[in-house]
């Protein structure tokens, strides 16, 4: 995992899915992943889900303005697939600059 | 979940685990997780892991000094029990500045 560029910014986006494993869910995932990649100041996206249903995506930007494009733009996605508050029992999203950044990788 | 507070921090911790359900490291991670609850400036820690390995522990802390002691302390814990090397095949830290944040919830 290569370290991120100091002064990026990541959203580090929570959530409880109320459903497990819905099919419409990993389609919306799917759909959102591809969306960000598209955009504007896109540098890399990272998920993870607990067996339980919790999980977390980040998403890495150059910019603020691309922060609030891909709100914008990902808000716009999930509200035509079915919107947030039918998906998720709750979630958290948060807007962070990175300060710094390193890593570790066995094939160094 | 509730917002975080705007200007404390966020170490992300991204990580591949060399193996699955490994004891010791259930047992570790237990262990850093009751460090961290001691730990001065300690607000909360998130952590997810998917079923091939990758997860990310997030956690949040009041101030740049009480991240940098969690650093140290928590280094030295896993030092203790094996080392980083040897747990993870990769990982990645990033320490991020709370910008913003919001979130929602079915029970508000």
């Amino acid at each position: 995992m290569k370290p991120m560029q100091k002064g990026c910014y990541a959203v580090i986006f929570s959530n409880q899915l109320r459903e497990q494993g819905d099919a419409f869910y990993t389609q919306l995932s799917t759909n959102l992943r591809e969306l960000a990649k598209k955009q504007d100041g896109y540098i890399g996206l990272e998920s993870y889900r607990n067996s339980d249903g919790s999980g977390v995506t980040i998403s890495y930007w150059k910019t603020q303005e691309d922060v609030l494009n891909w709100k914008k733009n990902s808000e716009h996605l999930v509200a035509q697939h079915y919107g947030r508050e039918k998906a998720y029992e709750h979630y958290r999203v948060q807007v962070c600059e990175v300060l710094r950044s390193y890593g570790y990788d066995s094939d160094f």
